[in-house]
């Protein structure tokens, strides 16, 4: 095992689950998160706590980062006590949080001056998929370093190279937005179906077996007109997303009504206290819209 | 056989095949249509041209129509030569026509004036699917009608029972709704990907994989990043339903922000010349705002 040390960086939900099936499979870890007591799971299993991100690089071949956001990124590698405050030359960089391109594409260029190789790497799948190492992992990066990193990615589900530095993060951000708006238009179908007085069953049940089938419509259709919103992928992560997203698009000059829209309906989940519910829960803001629910009875 | 005569109005481009189909199955046929040279070929199979809906109504057991829109179903049934000038109680009423559920309830009513039970029956799979007989067929009305309607409508298609008088048109709403949004969130998507130099049939190829995965993406998302728009489904007839969807919502009480977006979306491609296009050419608008497009070289 030529990567046998590897770092990694944010310890959450699922982070926790991810680097725990590297340690099983034979890995030697270093761990770090902002908070001490994420790191002693891990620490029981064998790993070593650092007390800082320079410090972990120092002493890894591989630094994986999973962290909630862009700023998080850039504090975890560009800080004073980050990563490449310690990094030796040729560590390879992996970073599987979900960011901004264009914040993804800064950092693998300050990695590429102190001779590091950098990934960007998001997944999607959630905590589910965290925990059952059935991940999709959308890769952007040379394909020399794809092709060291995937052995390691595997662990944790499967990987895709997407294309060069930031385009991990460009398909997972193309992701979110068909995601948001395959649910708006079910919520839409939903609401206004119950308002006509039809069973959203049937609605259901009819919509998915043509052209307006969806993998959101199969897996949550049932679930969101028993009125069950439990997570699953709370709503606030979305919402984070798609501000990553606009931004993006902003940068690349990108018009995207649609998901702006989509943005502003998940901005009234948050308001209405609903970022813990399931992102799914975005037919509760068209139901209050109608002053409806659009629940089915069987 | 007891409902043998059966009088059929609209042999557009899906009304001629659905037509054929019910006289290869054995019915006696009595057709309709403004345009005389559309009767022709049905007239070459055995079937008579009636020179009214009133006439044809007069000798037929059930009367399917198919037409393009809420004032010519009214026309058809409600005009002075139309069907209910010249039904006979009992006679089956069905209409195919993709049509406001309002209109459609308001028609039913005053067929059962008449004693003539009335099924509302949009159907969706386009020209193809009337062609194979292989339509899902939405049907609004009473289980006794639609059990008699049933072995007529198994000769076009599969009919679902989807609720009272007009459950079948909102249920076909409901999926026009969900197709426009599963478009939009495709388009968006593959035009963000394209300004930030992603390959499009990369992110069609992960995102089908995951929990993004929808039908329009399946059967049209390689034709799109190779820029065939050879229909399908035009885009006119799609900025039709969204018209008659955001009547149905005013009607019903209803407020839905993507759909109307989508509507204003395909209204720009009616000003741009687009109306025999695919509907998924609507990327073409999302194209236009970001100035980009969204193309595989594969």
């Amino acid at each position: 095992m030529t990567d046998k040390h590897i770092g990694f960086i944010g310890l959450g939900i699922m982070g926790q689950p991810m680097a725990t099936h590297l340690i099983n499979a034979g890995y030697d870890l270093t761990v770090y998160d902002l908070f001490l007591a994420r790191t002693e799971p891990l620490v029981a299993l064998g790993a070593r706590a650092a007390g800082s991100c320079r410090e972990l690089a120092a002493v890894s071949d591989v630094v994986i980062t999973m962290v909630p956001d862009s700023p998080d990124a850039e504090a975890a590698y560009l800080g004073e006590n980050g990563v490449l405050a310690g990094v030796r030359a040729d560590t390879l960089l992996i970073d599987m949080s979900t960011i901004s391109p264009v914040t993804a594409m800064d950092i693998a260029k300050q990695a590429a001056k102190l001779g590091c190789p950098m990934l960007d790497a998001p997944v999607s799948g959630g905590d589910v998929g965290a925990k059952n190492a059935t991940l999709s992992i959308m890769v952007g990066g040379d394909a020399a370093a794809f092709d060291r990193a995937r052995p390691i990615l595997e662990r944790m589900g499967t990987p895709t190279l997407c294309g060069q530095s930031g385009a991990g993060q460009t398909v997972k951000a193309c992701n979110q937005i068909q995601v948001a708006l395959n649910y708006l238009g079910m919520s839409e179908a939903l609401v206004l179906g119950a308002k006509a007085g039809v069973d959203p069953a049937v609605i259901i049940q009819v919509l998915s077996k043509g052209l307006a089938q969806s993998r959101v419509m199969d897996q949550r259709g049932q679930r969101v007109i028993h009125g069950d919103f439990a997570p699953g992928f709370r709503s606030r992560f979305h919402y984070k997303d798609l501000h990553i997203i606009l931004e993006t698009a902003r940068a690349f000059g990108c018009s995207l009504p649609g998901t702006a829209l989509a943005f502003e309906l998940f901005a009234a989940m948050q308001a209405n206290d609903m970022g813990d519910l399931d992102h799914s829960a975005l037919i509760r803001i068209i139901e209050m819209l109608s002053h409806t629910e659009a629940r089915s009875q069987g």
